[in-house]
């Protein structure tokens, strides 16, 4: 058997097995639990029947750009698609990293910056949030600063934190570095907040988005980068030639262009957010993380337990083990109102102790 | 003005821009010019309308590996699904390459294997056809050999030539080097001549296919990897959690069940590429090189002014300009017989003179 070489630390990489169990209540990947809405469904299969399903990718990218653009008050050149945040993640960590160059991030944060600090041969530099998940600007800054980072990236809102970095924060962190920033804005939608606004003032500045989570559309894989034309032009280069298909770019368009009928729904998650944030707080040993997101963070000394016991009744949460910053922490998204009352009154006799 | 740190060499990646404008002909890209079948389209968007919109891809991707395992009569370990071909190329580069790698590659071939190398960081080492662009299996081990390299790539048949690469030369290159070797076969369909059942006898040997030519499919940018199943395992590593969407998956599984739709269209195209083949060596000055693909790679002193007139009428083909190895040359794709006929009549009246 010959020998073949890898690439050097590949085989260090994690392996990712996403098939998932079929559970009765799905609430541990920050997804929407409501399908997209009927009138929403018919548009795109009246578009996806239109499709010249032989063809190259060609305008519909744009199409979609120009949409997006035309709301941030942008130019298409203004805006990179990509198959979910996730490729605009790892395509800033590639057009901005590299051999000694340093990625400065918050951490815990989204797990996945660390891999995409490693495929880009990158190091990552996580600056710890405080004991309680707040964010520090100034520590921020400093790491920044003192590593020479060619890169900064904010979730904001975090995750798996659920918890709000104030637009003021960024704002004095865009002013007091000399390097590129990225702000991952993947559930800005729950919150508000967003620092689109300052991209003109600040063109080291870039914001990424998403499709997945108040779109409900986590299927199609589509997210954008809204920066500086200089920027997208670059980070274009970082892209292959027709990485994003036409059904998830027709798809996309469908849903940005009746995204008023998302609005409903969005303020249902904030409003259930609300809600659980307060029923979770009665619960005998559990930390609340402030959300202002479409999930919710808490802590409790057996939160293993609970994890087992949810799963045995079906009901798919997220908890993060033995995890550095994150032991004892259990993820849940919101789903619709009864799924929140049947996790939470399981969570609550288990605690109460009301379970064999 | 801040001045940001890009990777080193990302500014003289190029760009790319792949808006095309309206051909009335196009058979510019080696796509098929039949959309989907009637009866596959009418299956397809039956599944699309009971897609989970709101949910990460999860056994839908597993479903499409485990039905083309199948066909090869392999396992669901031996299928690497990814967005086109052109991603599992990109990751088959970034897993055995690296600083101070060398991937050999016959030339001219896919435009994009240098553009893969150069990402990947590592060093491209074209090894030249023979003047007729025929395949040189002794220089190209003796290549492998004396640059050590740890992947060699060909695509067969070979693209932009339309060229065959008999299935004994791959064999022998197999034998006798100590390296991965992948076979790129985006147009065997058009042939037959593929290497699959080698797979089990040389593990270090790989294969990539694609939806987008015989299955028509380029839309959905759809492709995979057979390789041993440890090959697979480590190139996986190479690609990021979700890279390939619900709809793209469904889309690629419901035409790949019903490939026989495809079967006359395929030799359809394998028809009018042997009668066009005929035709284009009546005309003056025309060297026809031998296609085993959807497409016919020729060459004529006017080829620059046989691509404008051809482009004034809205036809659009495949010009290489002053590519080294290509000059003069001009790559058409088999269309339907009437978009054949009319591409044809245009470069023989413009040839002969009859055209102002």
């Amino acid at each position: 058997m010959i020998k073949l070489k890898y690439r050097t630390g590949l085989k260090d990489m994690p392996s990712y097995d996403v098939v998932e169990r079929d559970w009765n209540i799905k609430v541990n990947a920050n997804e929407s639990n409501l399908n997209m809405p009927p009138l929403v469904e018919e548009r795109l299969m009246a578009r996806l029947s239109c499709v010249a399903f032989n063809r190259y990718p060609n305008e519909q990218v744009d199409t979609l750009a120009e949409q997006i653009a035309a709301n941030f008050n942008l130019t298409k050149e203004n805006v990179l698609i990509a198959n979910g945040s996730s490729e605009i993640l790892e395509k800033l960590f590639f057009a901005f990293g590299g051999r000694g160059r340093k990625i400065v991030f918050p951490w815990p944060s989204f797990s996945m910056y660390k891999i995409y600090a490693k495929f880009s041969a990158s190091t990552a530099v996580p600056v710890d949030l405080r004991e309680d998940f707040t964010f520090d600007p100034i520590a921020f800054v400093d790491a920044i600063k003192e590593n020479k980072a060619s890169l900064a990236v904010i979730c904001s809102p975090n995750n798996p934190t659920g918890t709000k970095i104030p637009v003021a924060d960024i704002e004095y962190i865009a002013k007091n570095i000399d390097c590129a920033l990225a702000i991952d804005e993947a559930y800005i939608e729950f919150d508000g907040g967003t620092v689109t606004g300052l991209l003109k003032e600040y063109p080291h500045m870039m914001v990424a988005r998403t499709f997945s989570k108040a779109y409900a559309l986590a299927s199609a894989r589509v997210g954008y980068l809204l920066a500086n034309k200089k920027v997208i032009e670059m980070v274009s280069k970082a892209c292959m030639p027709y990485h994003v298909n036409v059904l998830s770019a027709i798809t996309a368009d469908t849903v940005y262009q009746m995204r008023d009928e998302y609005v409903p729904r969005i303020q249902m998650s904030i409003a259930e957010r609300k809600r659980m944030s307060e029923l979770l707080k009665q619960i005998d040993g559990m930390t609340v993380y402030p959300s202002v997101t479409n999930f919710i963070l808490v802590k409790h000394p057996k939160a293993t337990q609970i994890n087992e016991y949810l799963e045995s009744l079906g009901i798919g949460i997220r908890s993060f083990g033995n995890a550095p910053r994150l032991e004892n922490c259990l993820r849940l998204s919101m789903g619709t109102r009864e799924e929140n009352d049947t996790w939470y009154k399981a969570i609550k006799d288990f605690v109460e102790g009301n379970v064999q």
